[in-house]
């Protein structure tokens, strides 16, 4: 793909230092979903590995390049998956990690990023903050900042997810990729428009969280002032404008989607497919109630990008209250 | 392994004629689960493919090599795994696929079995009388009976767990296996003892239908008259001669465990790993949760074999009120 900030050959690259655990994940059918969507579906699954998200793909690049060079410590802001994935990297690298992230991110995933043994610093307020926040740490300590999404080892990363799904076959006639950041969406983009240019690229952002979508819609960036959604890790405000330029590049489409689609597509997954996903997993099969005409007989698929949930909240979403309205 | 009816040279060879598709499964960490279980866990997860099981290993092996003989149909009884898998490689090979399964088995599986395009007889009974009945429909019609775990490729197929298992580092110390048929049990536990002889294979069976295991103990087939657990998919009264005739060369320990153990490890698998399994996927963590002293401090890796599940009886399982008493 020319002119996005990715090169196929540094993304081929990057699969080489990146934890074969990360690597290959499954992809397969999930007929039985099919019926309930009017379409064939595929799922692309990168929650059955030590953390639980993609997100350890762009880590392993990051950690590994900044251990090569004898870095001794790394810090990013994070809405959950990327701390608990570079505390992961770093850990077995020997770099001391700092995240920081919202007091309000998910329980679940702040205890992970302690757990993997990373200082965690909370601040009041959203992602933006942290992002903030993360940098103005990295100034004080002289370290490191990991930004998702700028950061191109985080897209290249991402990127491998691109690399298997166009090495398969039969293949697919559409992508629905969870758009937050941007790494996950002009990662795979880049890849599947290089090298499957048929392939629609859909992103799916929630209406709640629509910074990027509306950035992309007009080209150029656009910014809100709050996030609601229970999608927390696509829950950004101010898309970053050189990711946003490759987005332009690679999506054919980014799409808003409403909560109750998003907590129907993760009761489907987990009823259907015995998938437990995060809200952010859910966008794609979300996209797909809310547009059946579009993809009906298609066959598409969704990546499935992080299971990392409070149990108590995913209870909520899924269970029998919801289950009626179903 | 000297001894036991499976050879390395021929898993090896089951290997290129299942679908890659069914291999390679993931095989990592879970941390999360660690400090409740006081041991090391690694998962080897064999549900995110078409079938939701590890059964299509063996029916891959057993369909190619049908089709190959130029076969046009073949009859499995099944507890619904099996039925499902076999219904799956005889449908992309153009075999008439029956399968027999007790009324009573789980919807969720029959209700797959009919989708795959298999022709779906019920019995009234449970899984040992609905194999009468498969070899009678195979006497009458002339067609190949499959025997899982009798039958040498359902034995090789699961035996491509164990290659899997055995090529990871670093090592684990003890391998947990859902026991029923046996063929999963024989089959990793032929690789797993020829490979890597230290490493303890531990059966596992409910308490409820514990023939292999009383007959593995005594070293002589015991059969019961029922069993009484909802771990339907190892559910078996009638333990085959030489099955146990493997075991017995293969398994370091066979344990019985109860059913609120069993429901207790779904719901750490669910809570704590983010995986949704059927009950006999979990006998490996209630095994752990029954004896902490002999697992204290040891890695152990635990095949989760299945997540095919009946919403509304894995919600009750799972659910709120099953989680009080956690």
């Amino acid at each position: 793909m020319q002119g996005t900030r990715l090169d196929t050959a540094r993304i081929r690259a990057a699969r080489r230092v990146i934890d074969p655990v990360f690597l290959d994940t499954p992809l397969y059918r999930c007929e039985a979903l099919e019926p309930l969507l009017g379409c064939a579906v595929s799922v692309k699954l990168e929650t059955a590995n030590p953390v639980r998200s993609f997100k350890a793909r762009g880590t392993e690049v990051v950690a590994s390049r900044l251990a090569d060079r004898g870095a001794r410590a790394v810090v990013c802001a994070s809405a959950g998956n990327l701390g608990q994935a570079l505390a992961w990297s770093g850990r077995r690298r020997g770099l001391d990690v700092t995240v920081v992230a919202s007091r309000s991110a998910p329980s679940a995933k702040l205890d992970r990023i302690r757990a993997l043994g990373a200082r965690l610093e909370l601040v009041d307020g959203d992602f933006d903050v942290a992002r903030e926040r993360a940098a103005a740490v990295a100034r004080r300590d002289g370290i490191r900042l990991v930004e998702d999404s700028l950061d191109i080892e985080t897209c290249e990363g991402a990127a491998t997810i691109g690399l298997e799904l166009v090495e398969t076959t039969p293949p697919f006639d559409a992508v629905l990729v969870a758009l937050g950041g941007g790494a996950l969406a002009t990662g795979v983009g880049h890849v599947v428009k290089a090298r499957a240019p048929d392939v629609e690229v859909i992103c799916v952002q929630p209406l709640g969280a629509p910074a990027m979508t509306h950035s992309w819609r007009r080209r150029r960036v656009v910014t809100t002032d709050s996030t609601d959604t229970i999608a927390d890790g696509v829950a950004g405000r101010r898309p970053i404008p050189a990711v946003l330029d490759d987005l332009l590049l690679v999506a054919d489409d980014a799409v808003l989607v409403r909560e109750e689609s998003i907590t129907a597509g993760m009761r489907l997954l987990l009823d259907h497919a015995g998938l437990v996903v995060e809200p952010s997993a859910a966008l794609g099969v979300a996209a797909v109630l809310e547009d059946r005409d579009r993809f009906a007989g298609r066959h598409v698929v969704t990546i499935v990008c992080g299971s990392n949930v409070d149990v108590a909240a995913y209870h909520r979403w899924v269970g029998a209250a919801g289950r009626h309205s179903a």
